[in-house]
């Protein structure tokens, strides 16, 4: 009778570090594609655009100049979702929205505030991360950490949420790479429910001998022996003395992958020099076999999770990694709509793991602009 | 000093039926949008397509024929994301994925079977759930009975997800006016989280008086309330003596909306025929007020949560309810993205629920197509 086969049948996967659940169902790759045909992000774009508003020395929609910046550059965002001063919200504001009848269970609500940032990765309108040089890539890192030390020191400020949408397909609305800085008074609720399985995995497995007991520590070393292990079992893609880049167990994406420290670094300003590079090392690496996998800007959400600033009592618990959220599923037009079934019911993906993880280990390392150049 | 204010400030909202939080910026509507811009849905389809693969005495891709069919017509997925039968998984075939290492608590995998089908609205190539008529519509949540009547008798069922993905922009893979089934073998993870609240809210309320408690009656009756007692604390779009659409207090998507049960209804079956014409009614008012609202096929993905089959034990504290989460922000081609930040950190919105609620309860719920034939 026939076995049971990961890459024929259905199957769900659990993710522990956000508690959740993704069905997976490895054979829906080969149903014919009649849906939506997305535009292939390959355009070729100039330099410097002088209508751009984060190219140097131009005008921003606000009215703001930007100087003729040489390298990496940050500015307050001119549509912040947050702002670091606003009025209190009193119990009694509630009444405005939910009523008299208002019970505080069902109608709960909180005055939030902070602050948003753009970083620019460099004055270049036409390069992305991956076609970035080593130097500039590590610089972007630096900056990252810069905006970590500074917000730390506001004691408004409870996490800092550092992310990148790349490309339009992604929400972008300005196609000069940069990415993000959403500070908050509170740490969200994603972050926040990966604190809490941090810790309680820390506090079941945490001994005398092993004090910091860590589920990114214990994974990250799992996959390193599934890896050393053979083909069929590696969801690494690459990786070198300090940084993984890996295709998790519990992928939701169709190439969804994390970049994780394997050793417990709890956030970016802990990394030294020789960390950051290795960082970049891996950053550059995955983000060029994306662009290499349908030859385009691989468009992705990308945000790094990290210990919230404020001397928050679970700092020690988390442990630095990098979201990677990638729609394309067949090729540069063909993306992943995670709608129906997936918003009502459950995460639902079309190939396994570690399909993905092989395909994006076979590609080349150098992009393929440069190949070609 | 200047007072908080809803319309102005940031906050967030607390979701109970699922434990989430949403961040709210409702200033954040006014920036400038240079981001993607999608193609309108507004071509005019021919009432019968001889290439559509769903239409009425064609030939689908697997080489099945469908009959004539005259109302709505069930036909079993022909690239099922879950199977009926497909074999056992063992604990030792783990290795296979995980390899030697893997311990259970970081790669949890279990098999899951279950089946799929499609569900026709009608023979009509070109109309869509707003432009069919009452009875039609009343046809389509007969079926939807059946349908969940059917796969109640099977022991390997234990959960019936209805949904539509309405649009290209929703993933809808064919524009033949259709919905799904996908039933599986276990509560997926969203019912399940809900049911969860459900039955929290019901022990901890439930007493002599009123023994059934539950947080969804509380929470209608509450909105009730507050779309009486005027205009800045309705979310209710409309109702009649059944059922209410109104965009929930925690909405994420700008024009989300929740079908609700002003009853304690467990699941659609339990619905008698004046109950599904009030249902009908009120599909049919709100998505042709979407319809209205940008002059074009409003997209969507919609779907059904009610109580599992197969006697689950938690079945009784499930209310009926449908969610509608549809993208478009801005105009008909300009949606909202739910990336970056909000996949990473916290689902962050650009307007009020109450503000999205005064617009749609504004649109004439005649559809905009009936009114120009
Ligand atoms: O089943 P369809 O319409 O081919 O496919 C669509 O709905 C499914 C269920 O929500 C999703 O998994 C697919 O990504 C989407 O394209
Ligand atoms: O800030 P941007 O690039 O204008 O906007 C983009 O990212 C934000 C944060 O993820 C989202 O809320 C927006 O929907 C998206 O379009």
């Amino acid at each position: 009778s026939e076995e049971f086969s990961f890459t024929d049948h259905s199957h769900r996967r659990f993710n522990p570090l956000n508690d959740s659940w993704v069905l997976c169902s490895p054979h829906r790759a080969k149903r014919p594609w009649l849906g939506q045909v997305e535009e292939a992000s390959t355009e070729q774009r100039p330099e410097y655009d002088p209508q751009c508003f984060l190219c140097p020395g131009n005008t921003r929609a606000t009215g703001a100049q930007n100087p003729n910046y040489p390298s990496t550059y940050v500015f307050p965002n001119d549509y912040a979702a947050v702002h670091k001063s606003q009025p209190d919200c009193p119990a009694s504001a509630l009444a405005q929205v939910a009523g008299a009848n208002a019970s505080d269970e069902l109608f709960r609500v909180e005055s939030t505030r902070g602050q948003c940032s753009v970083v620019c990765f460099s004055p270049r309108h036409d390069l992305t991360l991956p076609e970035l040089s080593l130097d500039e890539i590590c610089e972007v890192v630096r900056t990252w950490q810069s905006i970590y030390t500074e917000l730390s020191k506001d004691p408004g400020v409870g996490y800092v949420q550092l992310f990148e949408n790349k490309g339009a397909m992604m929400g972008c609305s300005n196609p000069h790479p940069h990415g993000q800085v959403w500070a908050l008074s509170d740490v969200p609720s994603e972050p926040k429910k990966e604190m809490e399985s941090l810790k309680k995995f820390n506090k079941k497995h945490a001994s005398n001998s092993d004090p910091h007991a860590c589920l990114l520590c214990s994974y990250t070393k799992a996959e390193e022996a599934n890896a050393a292990a053979g083909e069929s079992t590696s969801r690494v893609v690459l990786q070198n003395d300090s940084f993984m880049a890996i295709v998790p167990f519990w992928a939701v994406w169709p190439f969804e992958t994390m970049i994780v420290a394997k050793s417990h670094v709890s956030n970016i300003n802990e990394l030294d020099a020789l960390q950051i590079r290795h960082l970049a090392e891996i950053m550059q690496g995955l983000t060029c076999r994306y662009d290499n996998m349908f030859q385009c800007s691989f468009p992705y959400s990308m945000g790094i999770h990290q210990s919230p600033t404020a001397n928050h009592p679970d700092a020690d618990c988390c442990h630095l990694h990098l979201h990677f959220y990638p729609p394309l599923l067949r090729n540069a037009t063909v993306r992943k709509f995670l709608v129906g079934f997936e918003m009502m019911a459950e995460p639902q993906r079309d190939l396994t793991a570690e399909q993905a993880a092989s395909r994006l280990r076979a590609l080349s390392p150098i992009h393929y602009k440069q190949n070609t150049a």
